[in-house]
């Protein structure tokens, strides 16, 4: 595995596997009396947040201090970042302090890749959302929670999610969700569909490995999993958007439209869910969708990226240190 | 005791003594060369404010690291809160990522009330102040700060505060401070009398259990402690609010009506003061004023609260494994 | 040693030596498996930034949790400070809740002085830096690194610096860093040249134990190290300010006047850096610019200083249980 996680694309099949396989040992970590692990004690991890995204940044300070990380919040609001400092004098600093790892969300799609090919910082860099370009945290918990949902917690053995068929709905253009989950779940050997209003299909979609269709009522009954993306509501109302109502009747998710897709197959959102846009409550509320799960899968996917990353001086969770630990 | 402290009407005497009683085991802590209990290691607690309370916060998160807790906090501010997700969304998600204890402010009257009664969260819930409705923390602290100053350190028979006369003077209609500790005081077997303006006393007052005068000369002789309220300037210059010179000459404490009080009596402000308005600099610096004492119990009530309410996975402050704590 | 760090003229020389000495300890840690020591588990450290500095703050924070403390971080932006409470009641309140230390950073010169000369905190205050006035911790890394740079990591005899020729250039008028610099080099035994624009050098400077010049290019051949003020952007424009050509072309730092310079020499910079401005990127990134050790170094002296001022309740670095630390 590479030092860096800033593409879904950098990632083997080997590594992402890697990846879901230590995130089910994380999540076990919940069950636990004391849910932590000693594993990253004395390492530092900075959130390096030049958009607010409170979500994202409590998810991974969640995770590092699940693993005795201690984290330090910079939000480049009201910092000299803001005042015109280069993001290399940025990444400079914060090597120079000791960061072990950096978690930077920019609005400039590959501001991550810039941070960690420059040379300037040793440390891990992980993507947590640059532009519209990649989310790969995002792709993982995803993925993650889909073979949860359709194979089991007991699977790993790394062709879990072969063949299997998953629809990704809405605003394909501005989403890096979207893009990361394509890249991702083609390295893991699913079949990726998308479903779009034509004007939030993005250039060059054809040299993308997945489908695209146009008519989300055909699709539903051969999917195994469906993602509805977030209408961004600072969007709505462009000129390539649909209005509010006619995006709602095509591309929403309601109850008659959930009871086309097959038994087993879920219903997946990275939120915060618009009710009643994209998804409609009695979606959202019920036992198929996932949204939840992915919420509490996302801390146990940043634990072991974290964790894979920095390569803690202590052993993972399953040896003998971990279980001092625990009962101590 | 219940699972959340959302009113001070959830407790019972019961409730309310053991949590003095365990706050003035806390207040031990203090004492001690590591000022700090393994008790809630690997529990996180999270500070979730729809408003600024800086003071607030941080007495949350001071108790909170002094047990050893992991803390997050969550300002709505420019989260995906305050672009509309619902209450119940990001309740669903703090759950998810592991919050063990969720202490919530917000400027709704009834919000943490519906966090913790809606089956949506797991963990504790703490009303760290709802609009107008209740503060009790604020509540349990005046009481502890009461008790400590009249009765003494070494009390804990819970009748302690039986027959104590208490006055609460100031804006009352806006208070959530002023009706945690009527209903807080009642409870406690305390007699309370509100002074306020007239038009600053809620509609069905008369329904509380307490006093009410306007007169605040009369009643400062028969009070073994005064509660002076903060005046919030945003409220002044309103119809309903008496001129700030009319306000601080007929319910302000200065000098020569603190000399009306008891010998023994005591006067207590939540903070901040706004000296020369409902207290002045005399009053406020004088050794009879609690101001100070109040903040410091606060941490000590919060650690309480939070323990009872998350009940370590190690046992309490006076066991063998926090002396070792203490000694290692 | 003071039991407060305010101002750079509060340190005797041996005061000095002791910090340096000791941040060079602390710099070691950083090698370490475990980057962490016990030495202040159990304390807490409040951030009080009056004033946006996330690089000072969070300088501050990595210091405090490399030594295990708690740090609480306090903006006053948005709480009640912003609403008119008193310098006073903020720190009672701190000190109530239990600070050991207060790392304060002050619009206003003299904001830290009054919070440790007032009786109102029991714990340490830090000077991270208040209006005009000084900026201690800033000076003392810069002389660490001047320390490291010119003499080596194991000098520690206390006349390390006696005689060097350090040169200081810029806004001195509006620099609490020249300041605090032109008195910590002095008590330290080096000798200072201040270079700045007429209009930029505060009155009174003959009194400073330096020297003042106006001609840039005459000082360099004669300095042995040369720190570089950052030019603040918001006071540009302003009438007493030369033009940015004007500034750029006779106090700006560029590859020839570099070469001025004996070859041992190095340049400085307390960041953020404006690149094009007072110093080229030439320079910025040349081997001879200290700017990110100054950085590195900065987690050290603040390291020392607050396990100087907090005294730890275990013993420091290179004693037996700081090494059981690191093994276990």
């Amino acid at each position: 595995m590479k030092r860096h996680l800033i593409s879904a694309a950098d990632l083997t099949r080997d590594d992402a596997v890697l990846i879901l396989d230590t995130a089910e040992e994380m999540a076990r970590v919940a069950d636990r009396p004391i849910k932590k692990l000693p594993t990253l004690r004395g390492r530092t991890v900075v959130n390096l947040f030049f958009e607010d995204s409170t979500r994202t940044r409590i998810s991974f300070e969640a995770a590092a201090k699940r693993l005795s990380a201690d984290v330090i919040n910079f939000s480049a609001k009201g910092s000299s970042v803001s005042k015109g400092e280069s993001l290399k004098d940025t990444a400079l600093t914060l090597e120079a302090m000791g960061a072990d790892a950096v978690v930077i969300r920019h609005h400039a799609s590959g501001a991550p890749y810039r941070l960690a090919n420059s040379g300037w910082i040793d440390g891990a860099v992980v993507n947590a959302g640059d532009g519209t370009h990649e989310h790969p945290t995002q792709a993982l918990l995803d993925a993650f929670t889909v073979r949860r949902r359709l194979v089991g917690r007991d699977a790993g053995l790394g062709r879990d999610l072969e063949g299997r068929r998953i629809t990704v709905v809405g605003d394909i253009l501005h989403s890096r969700v979207a893009r990361s989950n394509v890249l991702l779940l083609n390295t893991l050997g699913a079949h990726v569909t998308l479903v779009a209003p034509p004007t939030l299909v993005p250039v060059g979609v054809e040299n993308w490995p997945c489908e695209v269709s146009y008519d989300l009522d055909a699709v539903l009954p051969k999917s195994d999993a469906v993602m509805m993306l977030r209408v961004q509501s600072e969007r709505m109302n462009a000129a390539f958007f649909p209005t509010e109502r006619e995006y709602s009747r095509r591309y929403g998710l309601d109850g008659d439209r959930m009871a086309r897709m097959p038994e087993h197959a879920v219903v997946m959102h990275p939120g915060p869910m618009n009710r009643g846009m994209e998804i409609t409550a009695e979606v959202a509320d019920s036992d198929r969708c996932t949204v939840v799960e992915q919420v509490a899968n996302g801390v146990s996917i940043r634990m072991a990226v974290l964790y894979l990353l920095l390569g803690g001086a202590e052993p993972a969770v399953t040896t003998a240190s971990a279980r001092t630990e625990e009962t101590k």
